[in-house]
């Protein structure tokens, strides 16, 4: 192989230079007296780009699956009913580890292509008068079909039944690249990762807390086995600038320049990047004949991931295969029933449009040698197009 | 701050520089077909610095306080019995665990400066004829300490009272860098992490299980909730050379270097270097005047960490403090109960003879800065005789 | 900025990944009894990449342009006349520095988009029936009109005439990327640089050299004043591993690592690499209405740089600036009499068809925001074909 | 080999991991908008280390070496005679370097460990009162001996003799280490790497020339042949932010740290930090029974490097290579008529205390395995004195 790798996965995403640069460094001393400003440093900026003025984010040394965890063991008990919708392979993994750690899961099946049904979850919960419902899941961006949900919209729905239940939201691929607001949502859960729009590695799983989630695990009602990622050690560490146990030192560095450059990008400025960009893919998947997203219509598109469905009699596992093998280039799989019929580009973190149109590029010609009608060249032009008359 | 800092805490330890490199990589695709093969490289090599040909070994994203967590979480049930014992605090903080995932726990109280009670738990285990005592815990290094226990004893009691416990080892510190032979022994579940003997960042709990302990996990007899660390995913997609969730990717690329450099070394090797470099420091302790290992006898010291009081009337954190301040080193905290009367010097991992004075150096003037009595020197001149007449 | 620059320039060129690694090394010593060695296994292994089995390679720590300087000085005397000429600013930098260090310059004025005019070579060499020119000068490779000459011509030219001058070659954009055979070919002097097809940062000038070369050195007869470039020191030093001066250490590393990547790749197929990935771009540039190559047909056109007419009214500056500015990608320039006429892509190193693609793409877009009536993604579809339908 | 290389010679010098972070970039484009800024920055801020208000300092892809070559082909013509001086391996090169230039050199022959003759340069330049001599030439830190010679000195005998002649001075291994006053002092050419003070790897040669070099220059006074080290195209390219040939991209991009590193500390205390460590390996030397001094007083001792006879009997052959092979440290060799006798520590750049005392431990190892009868820890004890109760 030569020249770049090209990685359009929708998430481990591309590290900037400077990113990977501060992640190259010997092994410190995570008890050092200096250590413990640092420390307060990110977890203080942490809550910046959540959007939080109260509450907290907690860094587990996990992946984001562990932070999910971390949710649910330190807010609920075993039996407790929540509300959760599936639409896609994430949310459906939610539901599994929900079920797992003995939760009763009230589910609402959506049409993969769509999202967390508000009308629904609504009509549910204005239902639910004697409030056993002890939260509610949401899953903002689904990674496996290109899904963005109104989160704004199920507080608006809590809101109106008067539902005192949590709001949990799994965040791991739209937190710091699509407008995500934890305080103004009124959100108690949010989890993301590092790999992510964070632009790192993976290795860090973030939990951020509302007052609330932090009042309802204060109050011991929470009656679920926990040690690793429980809050109450990371609480009293963190206060100091310390963990409980070796965090990861290289990550935290990495991480110490990446909310650097995002706040001073600015997290609208972000947004709105990952709009731009996103729309060139989307223009180009409209140009190619046969193809189509998976999100079943404009009010879900994501920003950050777009699923594609081949056209017929195209196995999108070989344009998956071919992008890899042939053009060294990865695309996102088609998960769990899209298994076949799509693929994905990643379409968030460190990227700009000559990346995109090189990941065009290669879809292109992976989707014609897998048998695909398409003009050549078309899905490139129509972003192009896009690309030189906007700007981010 | 000018010049390298001194790293001498036990662990994380100093990561060589091939190693450093190996981590220094874009983000990769942790789904590519030929990622599979990586992985199914790893696992087996593990295997090797664990000492088994059978039973498997667990890479999770996550502290070695994690590894410890699942080894609990997959094999046992809330309200079984266990043998523990504590002199130290990573043995006191594993008890804690025990007990906050539901756990009853038959503990021994050992004094600090000595380790596993190996007579204790012979009579114990003898005395258990209805096997109420479902796991032996025991702890082969405790880092606050600098003490290495007898885990073959162990091994040994259990079969002379032919009882079928499972035997949980904590080698955090110990596994990669003194001997431990997990086949041999007889040990069931053997917690490892990544920022110790393997020489790389903290990140990867390393979890070493035997068949018995698969087997445990595989009739379904434990009962304790779990998913991040539930081991059913993670053998079925490890199987296959991948991961339920997405791996530390660059910690992965470093481990594979350093595991290469383990067994090209051989582990005897590496077991003898340790002791070469373990004895220096011991002689240049017994040459400071007043000072003492916390150790409580030759049968007890550790090769990995040495735990050291210093003289009466010379405060430990003086030591430490002036050491980072005005040396640039890092040297271990007294933990609990050993705060303000000991520090300690992590001599695991990648060193040499030169780095090993240097840190003698260094705590030698800390020493005097903070009011001990010592020769000038005289540490580093005892170290130096060793280095020069033996050779690792 | 966000995501990663794009590189087009004809040198320096993308650096691998591997070979990036290489480089961050701590610094060593270049004294060292094992650095021997490593100095003569790079020594050795460059004469294969200049095709040599006789004579040797000199590596200074220079750029390219001091070894043309120590090609001159160490062979020839002020005075002596030498054949030149010139179609490019890289062959008319050289008859610079040969007049500046003295010497009598012949020269053939070409015209821009063609290369050494092997016939009139040819004809002047068959009439200096008294030898008085010394020295015949090619530029292989003419980095800024992307013109490749015949070097193996040029030597027919010179047997035909049974002429004793020298063969001087630059092949600082031709060496390690197309045909290049320097013993074959009989060629006595040709400098190269770390920048270009050996795919490192600037930092190293390369010169080989024949044995009638090391001859003419070896007589004294060259009266040219010299030190830094002369070879008395580096032939006595080399022969021992070492250099006369500190070499720049960390490029030395990195050189180990291309030259690894490059023997094990085997020089044909980087060749034909190269011929496979510069057809893609030309496809793209015939596909672009109003464009045209420099190079002033198909016998003339470099496999490593193409320098590109803009459309009439059309300012190769404001495409260069726009591509830059815009879309983070570098295009090479246009230089001397092609400022404003003409842009270059370079297409050497270490690259692949999606980053070309990529690299067309910004081409495209910043032609367009130019001014130029280009049918949107037609250079995209060009390469694309060619890249589907053939491989390296 | 385990744990880092000890690295103690006179440079190349340890880099500072913020350093080496920067140099690890992708490769750039050295004609970018943008790139202009960065240069004249560099410019600006070597002339601040050179601590020069006029004047201009040139930035060679080179190695000190070069630099050399530049300060003489640029300012004199064959044939001139110049004043020079030579007490060691170093002032002897340079001397080798101008009689091969073609310049007549008046040579004062020197004992090793002493400096300059200032007195004898003193009368000679008064005598000369035809003013012959052009150029005074004056090594200000012998590297091979550890000397320090008197450069103000020297402006004064020229002053006090009314003499026109320019005073050259190698500051290879003090510049950025120990006191050096370019404009204050009148020097017109002062020579330096990036490998030593200023803590990069080898590869740049720097050149500071004043007003009156420049004049000389301009005047086309000088007669020598010479294209890559000439001033003409790098004077007309840097003043627009340019080189005229491609620059060690890579170095730059280093050197913009250390340049920021050096000014933010300020030049004072650099200068103090050097004695400040110098003055521990000193006292560690005069506490090693039978080892001096090369330097023959402490007006001569040297702040950046010592040079060491090792005891009678004691080759100092087996103490280099017995260090570097048993304890992984590098120190000098003694070089020319040292060769045996003496070696060297390096002790500029980055460095602190406990490297220091890990560096003299080795020597002392490396000392008594040879041989040497000296005491246990005897430099250590010293140097740790030292550095206990000074500071930088």
């Amino acid at each position: 192989m030569h020249g770049t790798k090209h990685l359009f996965i929708p998430g481990p995403t591309n590290i900037p230079e400077e990113v990977r640069r501060a992640m190259n460094v010997p092994m410190e001393d995570m008890r050092a007296p200096d250590y413990a400003d640092f420390v307060l440093g990110l977890l203080a900026d942490m809550k910046k780009v959540y959007r939080l003025d109260n509450g907290r984010v907690f860094i587990f040394p996990s992946s984001g699956t562990g932070a999910w965890e971390s949710a649910i063991q330190n807010t609920l008990s075993p039996g407790d009913t929540v509300l959760m919708s599936r639409f896609g392979q994430f949310s459906l993994l939610w539901v599994d580890m929900a079920e797992r750690l003995g939760l009763k899961v009230k589910l609402c099946e959506v049409e993969w292509g769509k999202g967390v049904p508000v009308e629904d979850y609504a009509r549910i919960l204005s239902e639910d008068t004697t409030h056993t419902i002890k939260a509610v899941f949401t899953t903002q961006n689904e990674t496996a079909t290109g899904v963005t949900s109104d989160i704004a919209g199920v507080r608006k729905a809590l809101d109106s039944a008067n539902h005192p239940a949590l709001l949990f939201v799994d965040g791991v691929s739209s937190i710091g690249s699509i407008p995500f607001e934890m305080e103004k949502w009124g959100v108690d859960l949010a989890v993301s990762g590092s790999q992510k729009g964070f632009m790192l590695p993976a290795g860090l799983g973030f939990l951020g807390v509302s007052d609330k989630a932090l009042a309802a695990h204060a109050s011991n009602a929470p009656k679920m086995s926990r040690c690793y990622f429980s809050w109450e050690d990371m609480i009293k560490l963190n206060d100091t600038g310390y963990f409980p146990y070796t965090p990861a030192t290289q990550l935290m560095r990495g991480l110490r320049v990446s909310l650097d450059m995002m706040l001073a990008d600015g997290l609208e400025a972000i947004w709105a990047r990952h709009a731009y960009h996103a729309e060139g893919v989307r223009r180009a998947v409209a140009a190619w004949d046969g193809c189509e997203l998976v999100a079943s219509g404009p009010e879900w598109v994501s920003d950050t991931v777009s699923a594609i469905y081949t056209p017929d009699g195209v196995d999108a596992r070989d344009v998956i295969a071919g992008a890899y093998g042939k053009y060294q280039t990865s695309l996102g799989t088609g998960l769990n029933k899209l298994a076949g019929r799509a693929f994905r580009i990643g379409h968030l973190g460190s990227l700009n449009p000559v990346m995109l149109c090189g990941a065009i590029s290669a879809a292109e010609m992976a989707l014609m040698d897998a048998g695909a009608k398409i003009t050549p060249g078309a899905g490139v032009a129509a972003a192009q197009e896009h690309y030189r008359s906007a700007s981010a």
